[in-house]
């Protein structure tokens, strides 16, 4: 395949523009200097970046969680991008080509990483976190050198929105491995947000012949339902008790609530194949481990609470499994697979970004909107894209 | 659950009939008695039969293989029809209920049933199958007793056409399980017969990205695609070598040709994540070897020359596995599942079934239809069904 | 192979003794009719029971935690014994095999029975438990009718206190199964009583290199080393903390000192690949999430507090997989090869049985044993078994 | 941990010698140019070299199967030596560290690698084959350059030979795991050379009951079991038929005598959990589908005759998988738990290697050593070994 170096990208630094966080609610459009890229990297002109909730922690606090940013630091790690500097080893991309970056770059050395677990490499660096120190930066900047082998082909006629939502697909697509989902299973998905919906789309596409989600919100199980993200909604109740074990009758509740609208008829408590708990609240894992059958499998994906109590024996004696989702792992080709069909009953990817703000100057306006959960006109918000475009504003 | 006995099934025989074999071609009406259902069986009026491969080799030679038929032998396996008699221990069916037949009793003692494989018991006593003796009876009768827990209801609105197809389908979601499919895979399958057709729909069903099916006849290839069983189609040139490096060659190069057409461009050869072979022509296993990528898998599901030439080290050395799909274990409830479902890119499955005869009267006609591949009109012969009616003909 | 039909089991109930709970700590020994063995059970002589946890409940209280007794009950499911009956469709046994009793007899109809996870069987009917009514009644009697399908056969020249023990080593090979050990690995083994001596074991023949295990019990860790149960010990000091985030301080210090210990060098917290649980106690359940490695597993087997409150995200986060090991599956003919092996490095696994009662009228004394962990002489209490002889009580 | 820089690795290259391969039995001691590590890399002085099939067929023929050398290449690749220098990158080697030399290095891009299955990587480089172009140089060298993610640190006291048979034990630990074998298997392996006695060790320490090796040779056999390797053997014997019917017969007969070894009773053929095929012969594998019950696994590691007739369906139809093994992949770690343990019924490694020779330059009598079965006194060939000591030759 050939491949056409790059004889725009000479050996001395470019200025390019960064949108930087230097404190809570701080952010900075700064100039940064950009070398050519390594030989083993790409030069990729970023074009639409995904907004998600580690980022707006960092934006709204300086830190998320534990994790304290000690470096200015810009945000953004679901993007997507034009190729615009070759490095000199690298033969199998082209100057145009349209990418999708996998952000986290793992230490490739440790037994994780070797036997394809890299997601959770105790080395990784994660572009946008500040995990690491000096903290890998954040997509949010006219143009990045990332290292060839974790930039993913699209077809050229993919818009790079859909390119940028295959980060948090990624986290779908490994959730839906991690189930080790069967065709005609049924299960599901707690929370509506957009790793909910791409969740439960995952589930769909994988087999999973009864896929309900549930969330708080009405609005957004509808718009989960319309969208043909799942098969079914329900809305969860806010009831909350006053003590452990009332809380715990409530999660049986809405666990026996849901497994009817599952299975639509019949005793359906305890009886789904896998729920898939994308909020991280303390209820909806308990609920999670009740309304799961014997054997079936528990996935937590949300990042919530970090100590929780829970019904920890209707799991084990139930060999009901509580497993793990962090992140994602040799993710992507799938996800452009599923993400290129089309069709009526055919989840509609492109309606989980329901905002778009143009150029890293409206990076402000898009974090204030991805904090709400609906716009001043009443719009669910799911998604927030900042779409770039590196030919105006840098004169490339 | 509330459970009607059913008041009209005396302790004394009743007479039905049977279509007998009792040589090769030499199909006959019987009498047959009757007892009233044991405690843990229903007696099921059986209304729909499929007429398989092995059904047609018993037919035409009074044999399958190596197997010989030993005494006068009911034969069909794929079965559904309605509760007539309930045991007296059976608490979770009623007269009435639709019922799809698993018609394979296997020992239920031994390891391999213990541990859920049940479909490779060496004691399995299969329906219409010689390889027992006495022989386990075949379906193609008025009514039958069988144990209700290897009988599945049916949803009342579910035409028993698709219940008796529950049983190839069967085959075709455990060769899915064994290949044990990721979202966004590319898989071939080898033959566009009536379980090709099904192991393609559920691929992609199990969320295959590219499945592309192959067959000789093109008629069938297309038959395949408009019918949404698969995504693409390949019609294999009927070419021969005449040594077995030349067979091997001209496998190679329908590898290639298959390979392009799955992934549309680039170099595809070697590229697929498993290729689902239900021909059991040697040129087709060879073909899959090589069409299949390094770590991917081909399933043998066609039962064809029992010894054959493979390119083994061409597997061996890219651990592309080899591996057997026998029947089938634990499949109806996803089978009822997956037949439950429409929409407009859904496999249409009631299209499987090209033919219907009435009554057992019509079995000579019926089998002599299924032997062929294409009717007097030109029309594809997929599935020929035998449907009959107890209450006309047996005056119940 | 030929079937020895047993001519001393005439068609009218014989008389036998049993065993029986009245109430808390209320056992007398009564008089049962017992019919001769059913068309496809063996009647066994039953000759050696073990003591188990959820039998010292039922004495102590009348219950199991949420479990009533309802109807006096038979104890003891840890059993071998000799075939002294064997019913009409029978083949396999003859009288005077000896056998071990799988004592629950799970529907058999039930999606799991039949994928072969039948120990999550909603059905299971578990002799001594009281959770299924009428209660199915335990094996301390002298006699039982049971099916053949659950009864395993033993050579000849085996103890039936090892066949006995058949029964809590199913659980350990269950739960080494559902760890999916590779060779080389290291594991904790939190527990050293005679489940946790069992997984220690297992581990180690299923060739983990580092197995540690822990108990605050200094003397039983000792125990366990000695007899080659495991490679190393640890004994857990007994702290307790004033608030949750105290305990998991704790927690993670525990984590990190029987790390290192299982490591011998280096930085070790979080580097185990599994962590069997066999307490049920929350701070160790605590620890064995902190002490393994990113996609290890924490297996619960211990039944211990029902709620408990754990830091779910230091779990999921690293993609540690909680999994429940409830009960066993498939695991006697595995048993069976492992207790048959002897060396000087093999886990001698006939010391498991520290104490020895003759007779059932010695049940109360052996209960009184059981309840303790060292007798009179400070010798450490593992498993106390009840060893009858019918021919002499009962004067077969 | 703190790594001590290398002050005697100048930046200029340095002269090291080479036993190079320029045609058939054209060894030939050369100077070649070593510079010093790269970043990533570690400088390695080669100790020991185990001599390999792949090896010997490069030696003897220039080739290796369809494989033909293109430019004078050193051959070697079971080689565990002393570091002598750390690139500037590299922190957790230090000079004077033993390591073994895992040399396949895979593209670490492709799907495969970044999945773990890296040892089908397409463009893998792996020393002393010619598959690739420029010829990846083998490790029969004073010293090396090689990356330091694929040097495993051994521990100070382990001897390098041991180190050396890491690399054919990753074979047998990959075989292993791909058979995912269950305490209380029984398994087969044919053939007791190098890779046979360890894929047996491996079956063995991974907790099958039964491990049955069988060879042509007598004293191969014998040589396994006295030396803790298997525990029983079997001698094949050498039986043609002169049709491929008969040859299937035969193929039975001896699957009918090894399964009787295995079980020591009863009817044993097609009873075996596991097949490990380490010779390649089509008599072998045949053996092997017969020998290997329903639902078990063929491991094909042997590399033989390309193009085999086999009895497919006698496979297919019981399930019973083929599966391959290609070198290993994440094997390291696990092998030097592995040759680390010792005791009286443990595998004695140490003794695989039956054949010492010192220095480069005595490698043309190793290899002609190697090509034999026995050496001049009737001792068996089991694994010859290089032995070098570069501060002797190189005046390091």
């Amino acid at each position: 395949m050939a491949t056409e170096k790059t004889p725009d990208v000479a050996s001395s630094p470019k200025q390019i523009r960064a949108s930087v966080l230097h404190g809570a609610k701080d952010l900075r459009i700064e100039s940064r200097s950009l070398f050519p890229p390594g030989p083993t990297d790409l030069q990729v002109a970023v074009r639409s970046t995904g907004l998600c909730g580690s980022d707006l922690h960092y934006y709204g606090h300086f830190r998320n969680g534990d994790i304290i940013v000690k470096e200015p630091m810009s945000l953004g790690h679901e993007s997507a991008g034009v190729v615009v500097g070759v490095g000199s080893d690298v033969t199998n991309f082209s100057v145009g080509d349209k990418v999708a970056l996998e952000v986290g770059l793992p230490c490739e050395q440790c037994d994780r990483c070797k036997e394809g677990r890299y997601n959770i490499c105790k080395s990784m660096n994660f572009r946008s976190s500040a995990k690491a120190f000096p903290h890998a930066q954040g997509t949010l900047q006219d143009r990045i050198n990332h290292p060839a082998a974790w930039c993913h082909k699209l077809p050229q006629d993919m818009s790079l929105d859909l390119g940028a939502i295959l980060e948090p697909l990624g986290v779908a697509i490994h959730a839906s491995r991690r189930a080790n989902l069967a065709a005609g299973a049924s299960v599901l998905v707690f929370g509506a947000g957009a790793v909910g919906l791409l969740v439960a789309a995952m589930a769909k596409i994988s087999g999973a012949s009864n896929v309900v989600i549930a969330d708080i919100d009405e609005g957004r199980v509808n718009f989960a339902v319309e969208n043909k993200f799942a098969h079914r909604g329900f809305t969860v109740p806010m009831k909350r008790g006053s003590s452990i074990e009332e809380n715990l009758e409530i999660a049986k509740e809405t666990a026996a609530a849901v497994g009817k609208i599952a299975k639509e008829s019949g005793e359906p408590v305890g009886e789904l194949d896998a729920v898939f708990e994308c909020t991280g609240v303390p209820s909806c894992v308990q609920a999670a481990i009740y309304a799961t059958r014997p054997g079936g499998k528990v996935l937590l994906i949300g990042m919530g609470t970090p100590i929780q109590t829970l019904p920890i024996s209707a799991a084990a004696l139930r060999e009901v499994d509580i497993v793990g989702v962090f992140r994602y792992a040799n993710t992507y080709p799938a996800g452009v697979e599923v993400v290129s069909k089309k069709g009526p009953d055919y989840p509609d990817f492109s309606k989980i970004v329901t905002h778009r703000y143009k150029g890293l100057e409206s990076a402000v306006k898009a974090f204030d909107m991805a904090g709400k959960t609906k716009d001043g006109e009443g719009k669910l918000v799911i998604k927030v894209v900042i779409e770039t475009d590196d030919e105006e504003k840098s004169n490339l």
